[in-house]
């Protein structure tokens, strides 16, 4: 049997035929365009879901389930989507809806974090623990909880916001609304800010060469100065790691998971990331002098993490 | 049948005999004597228990199990306190030295704030409730997390440190090592500190009358000259309650559980803490604008949390 994993993004729907083994067997992706009635984005859903069965030769009986990463606030135990502004669905049945729609398989929905989360732990760098914490580094950051193999959803499906964490109190204001959040100091975002402030700073640095060529400053920006033995972009970098590492520390000193991974946009720096971030959280956790036995790794599935999370959330 | 809740402190040890209703039927406490060898205090443990089991009428058939609550790192899968530095406790088998002194009974320990967590969860202030987080604001910031009716802690036992979660980047030092904790802000012990630097600045207040009255700065001072009308003092307070906002608001958005509360000396100020501080947080919270779900009470317990906690984990 297989299951459909759906990864409901602002920009494009990614879906996915999952085996038993959480191998993607055949995937495809078509635009959301979030401008649309929610009912002609759910009804394309599943016209793509069916067309993709189609292709890889299987039927709807060979389709045991169907789980959904979407990003936003998600009812798992009513099937309802209460919030979800980059696709503008609020209070939506999803699951109520999409079965209808879909031979009235089994659905199910989780926050696009806390689903990929799961993906992480049944297939990536968390294979085999029992707990972990998983943080996206993008345009914000995400965070995925599973303690003891249960997601942490909060008591009202609003909880393990770890990017709206304070981390310097009155700090960067945060798109939240609060000062000093987790997310205004290391999401892609943030990083931007800190290399945007330097360079405007109108310190000799080759990140203005970088931007030139580019036409835009990235998140990718410092680091690869950096590389290149640029001293401004390594400050950037510097501070940057600092804050995330103040950040991972507080979340390893709440829930001392098995694993600690790190994906997002940022993850691509491999070692570059997490090599410091472990040196400079060495003494951040509690009780450190008798050894860090969390893992700390970056996220292995990429931007499958949604699709596989949401085929394991089926359960 | 009863159960028998023991609250072990660097002080002094507590002990009570709880019934079925989680009603504390006879209690006593005896000097811990931290300095004598550990066998010796267990010893001493085991001959209190069967002394308030005699007192109360009752025989040791009549007692079903023995819980404790331990300040420290505790193995709740092993039976061992790994490390408790207030009462010496290095990798000691607690549960099977305390069993055969006790009569073969079935004996449960967990870390003190953990158990309070419990404690407020069948009998306090959470009661009735799945999910529930405690902080204790004391001389450190204690925290006690249970989701869906199970313990967070951590996956090698040494999680929910509330207190040490980064709050203000590279703010104050830390009994733990780092800069900006939580409890740096939060704790009795952060409250006082406040409370001398106002009184330093050589501002007019009349918290020095009370310092010469009480022969010291307490977590009450600023507190006390607040209620009567003293300016200074407001401001310490209004300080005080704005980190401590931050801190909390932290770990609404983390957890999300049904209910917060808080306990520990600082608790005592029933309303004049929980009222600004609900409406410091009102603001803070992830999606306020759609309602804040989270309750926020003081702890009901008080220093009984931990006798009934720990009686209530026996299972």
């Amino acid at each position: 049997m297989f299951r459909i994993g759906i990864d409901l993004g602002g920009t494009n729907i990614a879906v996915g035929i999952v085996n038993e083994k959480y191998e993607i067997v055949h995937e495809g992706s078509t635009p959301t365009r979030a401008e649309r009635d929610v009912e002609e984005i759910v009804a394309d859903m599943s016209d793509f879901c069916k067309k993709l069965v189609s292709e890889a030769g299987l039927s709807l009986a060979d389709i045991e389930a169907v789980g959904m990463a979407i990003p936003g606030t998600v009812n798992t135990a009513s099937g309802v989507v209460e919030y979800a502004n980059n696709v503008h669905f609020f209070n939506y049945p999803m699951v109520e809806r999409f079965g209808k729609l879909f031979g009235n398989k089994n659905i199910y929905i989780g926050n696009d974090a806390n689903v990929a989360a799961v993906g992480e732990m049944v297939a990536g760098s968390g294979k085999g623990a029992k707990s972990l914490v998983l943080i996206t580094l993008g345009t914000g950051v995400g965070g995925g909880v599973v303690i003891d193999g249960r997601l942490l959803t909060g008591s009202f499906f609003g909880g393990a916001e770890l990017g709206h964490t304070v981390i310097e109190y009155n700090g960067r204001p945060c798109t939240c609304g609060r000062k000093g959040c987790f997310e205004a100091y290391s999401s892609a975002t943030a990083l931007i800010n800190m290399t945007r402030e330097k360079i405007e700073s109108g310190v000799e640095t080759i990140m203005n060469d970088f931007v030139k060529r580019d036409g835009k400053i990235s998140g990718r920006t410092a680091f690869a100065a950096m590389k290149q033995g640029d001293k401004a972009a390594a400050e950037v970098v510097d501070t940057y790691l600092s804050y995330l590492a103040a950040g991972v520390a507080n979340m390893i000193n709440i829930f001392q998971p098995e694993v600690f991974c790190i994906g997002g946009g940022i993850s691509g720096e491999g070692d570059y990331l997490i090599k410091p971030l472990r040196e400079k959280i060495s003494d951040q956790i509690y009780n450190y002098k008798n050894g860090i036995k969390t893992k700390i790794a970056v996220a292995k599935l990429g931007n499958k993490a949604g699709i596989i999370g949401a085929a394991a959330v089926c359960e």
